[in-house]
């Protein structure tokens, strides 16, 4: 696949993973059109397999996959959702995934990664810990890596959320994605750009993790420093890949507070009896926050999932 | 309307509330299928207008009420879901409505009510006072009472919610609906006669407010003693007509403690990332605690509604 994936890859891909993954439902709420004044289209990936649009993107690397490569297993390191998606899809195809997770991540996590049949393997709470521990991981088991964002076949798989979406509702002006890495944010601009070049595409992101605000306005790649969010699914920097194509493909990148997530995650819950994480609020808020972007406008987002612990919840 | 409605005014119910409610989606989960080793499907009225299935029998009793009827304003003693129902059906049909509400009900019901225009008179939390105050109302406004539940009305406008189900899935073996007042049960079994008549229907009760189940065994009717129970819609007794056509027409009672309600509402909350209310966990919890019931058997569970405090969860 090219590092850029095109249109047909995009077409592919989902027809790809189609077998594995749900076309998840898009939601609309009276309320929330009212308090945007616009319609609003929430293409609900918390009710995606595993809870989370990163399904898409580990079922279409894995599936990928010659039989050769596949043998050999894959492994990863996430502290979220990607684990448990790509354990998912190892265990779908029959071939081990190995996941390293920082200790600190959040007991949900890890079960959720095991109930698929991911191997968990524990190291310190930081990136260089991490990366050595993954390295070591795969020296031994010959497993192969997949990244959880900054790879065109992840790219392209999640690029298939958007590209339900704009097939199903053909006539937005908006659609807007949360960014952390930059996968999911990437492949709904490449979907956009194809299959609905006349809608414009935005990022939302926590101001206290702002790295895509100020690489996008620089035109410069900048690594997150000291992330400090509630939307845990946002902390990390984007990659290479997702740089390039965020920097070329889409519109604005629109920062938010931490209280406008809580409250915006607290809105959806409330009125539209769904469960949403933290991560999937900051669009929402970005809604709230930027009111005369959307203002008589057809907006579709991306929710991009719903795992959180339900006994830590922001609002108590 | 006769005091147990006909096949006609149920459907007739159906039209003539169309206009004002979902016919709400009805979700299915591989893991909750797992877990009960059959095929279930939940009918969403956690998603139904003012979040439960009381906006049905509200609007049929609304906008059954000839001109001269309406002009005078409706009444009602709730401390819950019938109250918002009925002041958004009220507004609907631009009449006044006059709510008593016990002074210990949930802020959030409170405000729901008067989110939808609702005119709340506050009492004492006993039967007693519930009814001599809405009595004071009555003579003060001339508004009509429309009770929660014990009326035809109400009963085929809660009915609609199961005519919906087995329409769309009309080869269910098994449809099961909470049981508090007996509304939503009783209607639930008319509509399953009438129009599945092959199916059977449970009714759901937590065994700390098991009234109905009393009821049912003996065949006499039996008053609540004391209920306690975190299923706040399922406090209330059995009436007259709600008694009556669940005696004739459901198949069992079952009943749960309140360790499985909230164990369910964990479940469905966690894997299908849906918010439903205790008393909607009531009908899982019963899946969960009699499974030899529904074991290879397409069962529908009407998801009464998600009106809860997010604040105050019981699994902190």
């Amino acid at each position: 696949m090219k590092e850029v994936p095109d249109m047909n890859e995009i077409l592919e891909s989902h027809a790809r993973i189609r077998p594995y993954i749900h076309n998840t439902p898009v939601l609309t709420s009276t309320f929330l059109d009212n308090l945007a004044d616009g319609k609003i289209f929430l293409k609900c990936e918390n009710f995606q397999k595993a809870g989370a649009f990163k399904s898409r993107g580990a079922c279409n690397t894995v599936f990928l996959m010659t039989d050769e490569e596949a043998c050999r297993g894959v492994a990863t390191h996430s502290s979220g959702n990607h684990a448990a998606a790509l354990a998912r899809a190892a265990s779908l195809r029959g071939i081990p995934c190995h996941v390293v997770m920082p200790s600190n991540s959040a007991a949900v996590k890890i079960e959720a990664t095991r109930f698929y049949g991911g191997l968990v393997t524990f190291c310190e709470p930081v990136l260089a810990a991490r990366e050595s521990t993954l390295e070591e991981v795969i020296s031994q088991t010959g497993a192969i890596e997949v990244h959880s964002y900054n790879d065109p076949r992840i790219i392209a798989g999640q690029a298939t959320a958007a590209l339900e979406l704009v097939t199903n509702f053909p006539d937005l002006d908006i659609v807007m994605a949360p960014v952390g890495g930059g996968g999911l944010l990437s492949g709904t601009a490449l979907s956009v750009k194809y299959f609905s070049p006349d809608t414009r595409v935005f990022g939302a992101e926590p101001a206290q993790a702002d790295d895509a605000f100020r690489s996008f306005q620089s035109r410069t790649f900048i690594r997150s420093e000291k992330p400090d969010t509630i939307a845990d699914g946002l902390r990390t920097s984007l990659g290479s890949i997702t740089f390039r194509i965020i920097v070329d493909e889409v519109d604005g990148i629109l920062t938010v507070t931490e209280e406008s997530i809580i409250q915006a995650m607290l809105i959806i819950w409330e009125r539209m009896k769904i469960i949403i994480e933290p991560s999937s609020a900051v669009p929402v808020a970005a809604l709230l926050t930027y009111p005369e972007l959307f203002r008589k406008k057809r907006t579709g987002i991306i929710i991009s999932g719903g795992n959180v612990d339900l006994r830590d919840l922001p609002w108590k």
